[in-house]
């Protein structure tokens, strides 16, 4: 039986990015399109590379355009998505691509996000011990945020060997379309095109307190993340530096050994040969996280870096992938692991 | 039956790119993998973003490895094709991503590659007329080159309804890919990123007399081409802008009418409606090409412009869509038509 | 005696490259920096790489701003040059970087712009015939499109030496710092890093009418231009490649001497040896424009391609080499001729 | 009087970058163009941006050819500059824009560069405390890496005002420019254009030991370096993201005073207003590094981030700078200190 989606936000990239992937999945026929501003327009005008839907229309996002869909994703601005859900059934699976269900801290939420906290959703990092059981036959998911998604990939296991002190150490640089398809004059291509910047330095950004929210569980002792964003010239990708200095007694061995018991099974997490490094090219339109770790002994930090595609493993992909596993489908349908390269 | 391919050449763009696609293909199973100069590698270090062939090992070309497949893409330097394809027995189907076979003017041949003419093999452009029928049961595929693909999907209705004047004037600019992955001075990062470069000028490209070869038999007279190429910041994609003289009485509506005829069923060719214009980025990743065109009454010339991915439709899609038609499997099996934007 | 300028539109893109020159140049000193809806704001935030005018600020734009200047730069939208600079003095240098008194023919203004006619004023490409001459002490200068003045140089000495027919055909290809500081979403980076793109194909670019303008008197009869220009990845440069059909009796040797004998004595032409075509790359930040032309004897045409900077010899730097000329000043003082590359 | 320059290496970007500069400084004439398997090609050919220079000849590499010059710039591959310089004459003034006259420690050469330590050169950042005066009227510069002096710049004075912990975390990005023009795959633009990727990490790269050297002496104790370089998809540019512990009683506004003390009369350190951080597009061209810094006291760290072009001031400008304070100039002669933006 197929499946029927609906997906809010459309016209934007995380909605996009979801439509191009499921429009390659055996189980789904996408129904509603459904936008804000631009609903009424033609969505081949709106989103030109989705040749597929050419000839759809985008809708008005509201209950009654989602109803009658097994499947909502929603792409929405925060805080928006809780009171639609509200509104959308318990027997409806709904994805949420924003932020409103991560974070489990209402402090932390209202800190960084400054509204009332709308409570947590299973959160769709099938990856993180113990996640993928809390997802299967769930019918809402929180997607994580693109960084927390490669930092956590990459740092995870350190702090689950007990390897890593407590005081993670992140630069990480994106593509421009983690920022989203609002216009602003700092992201115009003749602003960023040949340009490397920084934004949200020094504890700012709202990807912060996710991150520490993954990672102290796992390490048994509250994590401090130093998080540092850039915004590079490219579409996509998120290349993530990770560090944190080396617990005694820390070999390389057993480093690595941690990495590949913690990925050895997993179908999206490529852990690379020990002397090669992750590219984003190599994830370009890829639901992979490709990965390497490294320790230094001469500062005595562990260094692992990270690269996935943001708008997929770091969103439509891991939704998609979070989705198969709550409908009990197989956890790789429809989800590309091969890059689009060069 | 599932059909085992073995692709020569497979550390190069055009042989990544096949295997890229064939991995979501249904129907065919990836068989031996083999190069040149870097046979005995480990072929995710050569090919990192086919993560799911990070396994394997490059091979030599040569009969021997390439022996034992139902189906063989030959992705080899000019001039190498003709003598292996000899050796694989009447039963393979040979793909030759390169240009050994394309050109019917054993005089054409050697005055733009040099070397001796090969013969023809059906080619692969299946939206020509007639060509798909040539197709059906062949097993023997010349592949058409990127931007002749691009080119003649663009003017051909113009030709077959005869509303063009027989003087082709056309500017294409190519993303790097196109020159293939030998390493050369002005092909490196440094050079081409914020640089637009034109190269071949003045009649010398080899794919022009490919181009006239093409529309010449629709028009009924020998079309004249001036082709100028040129090189442009990105990695992937070809905007072909193609324009000739409107012939007396042609009007927006019959020129517009006569591309929905050429183009209202075929699967990968997209018109898009009046007004709007071809990105390169629409078809990123995907086997589409998008199309527009217009009647400039002020100067008197029909302009046409098409993207397409030089790698998917100009190369690599091109030839998985005629394989399929060649073994009578559907024609759009294992092909994106979405691209992967932005 | 140092010349004290002013800039009107300083927070744009014009505006911003006029100040990166003029800082640099030794006769004038940076007086008002004016503009719209910034006004009061910190210039070093509008515009970061001027690093040294970081401490100004931007005042309104109005003729009590910009009095008590020598020379006034205008970099204004369409339609708003004539009011302005008809409050500022006869004997004040107003050089006006936007379209407004480009246009001889008020019936192709109020096409294509849509307002009424302001009558033209000395037009600043000095390597046109009898230019220089007339800019020679003129209180009032119209710097040509960016697009003109790429095509004009490509093409003017074909026309002047009588070896072309007229009608030209030009694809050029644009930075998009060319389509200004204006926040759109199709100026995004996301959209436009790795996309190639057209925009008012068939005849609606304004420009257009500016190029015939420029090429007909030197043609001796009505020169028909069909122009597209197409959005290239990067944030600066234009290629434009033109192309006419050569009249009979024309030769290579014929051709090449034209460009010599036009171009031998200009500072900012650079006619390349034979074989070597332009790259944007090569003028980045410069106020050159490098040249190539061949004669296609199998297509009879001939292409002549162009390269600039657009924010430099397309329109700061045209403005700077016309206000020295207008001055009786060396033409050449306080332009770099050199690129920024790689 | 003019003085006489000769260029060794003119072909490569860090000897193209110092022409550039050269040709736009008033106390100087180029002579000689030297290189090595380019000799006897045309300039013009070999760095066609350099149009002033493009009827020049690259000349062999020797002391004849550089003999009868005040200046010699060395833009030599590791390990030649020293037998080269000794035959020059101690009056001639040398510029090395290599490595091998920078590390003090015999060992740290040769463990990072495996060759014979050739002794130390006056280190040419004039910024650090005591270097200046060491310039003043030497006749041999060692010029600093890259990255050096971009994270020199950053984090000297946390050090110097010892409000920092010992370990630095550093990550920075680079144009491709700064892996020079030698042909490798890796660097094609097929490659880097949409991709970031990391390399010689975990205390690899050759910078590492000069980041120590530099920062140890002014923290009055041995400064850890954990340095993780990336490639960037842009010609040019460094942004260095460095952070360390802030010690225990540093303050926001402590911090910042450091910053202020450190930078108030350089004329090329640009120290941004609270809240704006650097963007490597704003010195493209430039000789300036823009800096930030900020502590995070959530986290406990101090973060310093500067951007400055890796031809410019991390290499061909900081040399002219150099050059200018051991000739006895004014320091700025001849250095841009506004970028090339957009």
């Amino acid at each position: 039986m197929v499946l029927r989606v609906a997906v809010a936000g459309a016209s934007g990239y995380a909605g996009g990015e979801v439509l191009r992937l499921l429009q390659a999945h055996p189980e789904v026929e996408i129904g509603a399109l459904t936008g804000g501003s631009n609903a009424g327009q033609p969505f081949g005008a709106l989103q030109p590379h989705l040749i597929g839907l050419a000839d759809r229309v985008l809708e008005p996002t509201n209950p009654q355009t989602l109803a009658g869909h097994d499947i909502v994703f929603l792409g929405l601005p925060h805080g928006q998505s809780a009171e639609l859900a509200a509104q959308l059934g318990e027997d409806v699976l709904v994805v949420d691509l924003g932020a409103d269900h991560r974070l489990e801290s209402a402090a932390d939420w209202e800190q960084f996000y400054g509204s009332p906290h709308a409570g947590t959703w299973p959160y769709g990092l099938p990856e993180l011990p113990g996640h993928r059981e809390a997802l299967r036959g769930s019918r809402r998911i929180a997607v994580p945020g693109c960084y927390p998604t490669a930092v956590t990939l990459a740092m995870y296991p350190m702090y689950a060997a007990g390897l890593a002190e407590p005081e993670a150490v992140i630069t990480a640089a994106s593509g421009t379309s983690g920022a989203g398809k609002a216009v602003k004059a700092h992201l115009l291509g003749s602003e960023v095109m040949g340009s490397m910047s920084p934004y949200g330095v020094g504890g700012g950004h709202r990807h912060t307190p996710e991150m520490a929210q993954n990672l102290t569980p796992l390490a048994g002792e509250p994590v401090t993340v130093s998080f540092t964003p850039t915004l590079a010239p490219m579409p996509r990708g998120i290349l993530a530096t990770c560090s944190a200095k080396a617990k005694p007694g820390t070999t390389a061995a057993g480093l690595r050994a941690a990495y590949e018991k913690a990925y050895g099974a997993e179908p999206f997490v490529h852990l690379l040969p020990e002397g090669q490094w992750p590219h984003t090219s190599s994830v370009y339109g890829s639901n992979a996280a490709v990965l390497q770790v490294v320790l230094d002994e001469h500062a005595g930090r562990i260094i692992a870096i990270s690269a996935i595609d943001n708008l997929v493993k770091g969103t439509a992909g891991g939704a998609v992938q979070s989705m198969n596993i709550a409908l009990g489908l197989p956890e790789e349908l429809g989800l590309p692991l091969n890059g689009v390269a060069p």
